[in-house]
């Protein structure tokens, strides 16, 4: 993805989480199932700091967010981390906080698509990581909760007071953060929280296929698509306008754009290249 | 609510419509049912005043909103109101106009959970009250008109033209704010208008059941989440990432917080202290 | 609409689409049905311009945007345009771009209530037109294609980034710009993208029966509301209340508000004067 690389080495050996890559498509697979997936200290780290990586490398072309076993991420570990926090002081507490906001902001910011694929419960920091992924496939067995009230803390972490009335309407945020009950996947797609709903033994393939397809795609218009989806909900219709309107003139110009009218003229599939 | 009360008196008797208090839910019951429980001058003046004297109220943790009779709020008055309109100057209009838009502005800003609960019509300025609300309980008799248009005048009234799109998407919002047509309760819920779906039997109970809850639960997380909703749908994706955290650091220091975990370890269930 | 007219003509020749006004009710219908409608460097222009000039239309109250055939509107033609941009240097790059935002733009500002009609598919420019309109008609042959992602372009062209978010969420309109996939018009129903499904034989007396009603309608009501939905997207609550009350000041003393009164009083239906 990145063309203008510096001195600092891209990190090799993410320790908490798996991470690979296979066939452009990067997957972070949060994996410590007996837990639910917990996030930590250290894997909320991990996820800040590959996420400003991550569009730096060359070969990548989508994210995919999962985890193992029967949950998607059951938030952060009352013992491990909120144990932890009630002994911290001030500075400790921003920082934290702030670590965990900047993985949401980084996930917004980021140039590649992220799917999360979601079986079982997605809860807490959980539910906003999924939240802010571009695409949420879930299984029937997916379920939400914005628990953070539960806990005597505010429904809007890490960006999720704005981002869930943009997806799901005022009405519905204000129900899911104010009492942070469990929705079903059935509600949360009647909310517009679902991209895809599929059944749970087809979850590994229906986000396979979404990726490999986004994968093969031309990475650059998503790249932009996603920019301006992202910047646009911060700006107002004649400045959007514009911004549409530069960014279009622009990728006018690309060899993806030629290379469309191309195959569709010589009547076969285009060749992305992501230029 | 409040820790810091000056000099002024809080008001002990609201003529215009039914108050009162009963362990920390407080009820404003609108009670002129032969009449669809009209909004008058003095209504909305007392509305006005006492969302701003409020969040003072020691005890009060939930505010209900409600009707007497066959409907909800059948806006103004077409004689009490508009036929009194008719005769003002523009200084007068324009105070009645700004009384009226404080009225929302008041509940959105309330750090305290609304909750209306709604049977039979909710019409013009009647709707937007119900908007303002952060729960709808509605009963299968609901219905919603955003009336406006009906009499000459504008559908953006007292901040329904910022908050309808805000909580059913901008095409819903145009052909409700637009044509003024009344829905039904099946229709508001596809919509995304409705909180809860009850019978009308069932209305006075579920209210109950949701304001004892918010009042049983953590107000300050409460009082926060709701906070953080209205202020980030004005804000940019980075600020509001901040602001979460600010908010959840905040939070973290808690009494409540920390009963949540003491509970948690003692398997007991918290008791919450609004602190 | 206008009463400030000064030395410019008003066309009377519009090339590139069919117009005509019947009873207060402008109608554009694109012409080219052996192409689906296509827009043309040409039929953008004119748009632009007519969208500029209808205000000023003394007896127009209404716009209808449909197309003739099987199709609302396929979008830029594939040889017409894209052909012809790829020998474009950036300067007519960016004029064609501003120009398309352009029209989208005034659609938006336009005081006119615009309906789209749309049978078919509505592709790419076409569907962002549809987007742009403040009622969607759509028959049960009605198809939705953002589809330029796959032609190598960014799914944020015209707009189309910030408003469908805002009428059918992040999720939905991620979905839908991101991958640029038909949807049939239940499922544009179900995201809200829908005003009215209509079967379709039912399509033209449908946005007859709406446009007929629009225009009997008291138009100043319906361009101040038309006005504050648009505007009130970017602004803040509190500013946004504010200008509903001085919007609403100023409409309570207009000749329709009086006349409600008056029809209301009388027991008869008022007629609207839209001043």
């Amino acid at each position: 993805m990145s063309r203008f690389r510096a001195s600092a080495p891209l990190t090799t050996d993410w320790q908490h989480f798996d991470f690979r890559v296979d066939s452009s498509v990067a997957t972070i697979t949060l994996n410590r199932p007996e837990k639910l997936n917990p996030l930590t200290f250290e894997s909320y780290a991990d996820l800040r700091d590959l996420l400003a990586e991550l569009p730096h490398h060359e070969g990548v072309k989508v994210l995919v967010i999962r985890g193992e076993g029967r949950g998607f991420c059951g938030g952060g570990d009352v013992q491990e981390i909120i144990g932890e926090l009630l002994k911290m002081d001030a500075d400790g507490l921003m920082r934290f906080t702030k670590m965990t906001g900047e993985v949401i902001r980084a996930m917004r910011e980021c140039p590649i698509p992220i799917i999360a694929g979601i079986q079982g419960i997605a809860a807490g920091a959980g539910s906003v990581v999924a939240l802010a992924a571009d695409f949420r496939v879930v299984a029937t067995s997916g379920r939400f909760a914005f628990l953070f009230t539960k806990v005597g803390l505010s429904g809007g972490d890490m960006g999720a007071a704005y981002l869930l009335p943009r997806v799901v309407g005022l009405g519905h945020a204000t129900k899911l953060l104010m009492l942070g009950d469990t929705i079903d996947s059935a509600t949360a797609d009647k909310y517009g929280l679902v991209s895809e709903l599929v059944a749970d033994d087809e979850l590994d393939s229906a986000v396979g296929a979404l990726a490999a397809r986004l994968a093969a795609g031309p990475t650059l218009a998503y790249a932009q698509t996603k920019s301006l989806l992202t910047k646009e909900l911060d700006m107002p219709l004649s400045a959007s306008v514009e911004l549409d309107a530069m960014t279009q003139a622009l990728l006018m110009t690309s060899d993806d754009h030629a290379e469309f009218h191309a195959a569709f003229t010589a009547k076969r599939p285009p060749q992305w290249k992501g230029r």
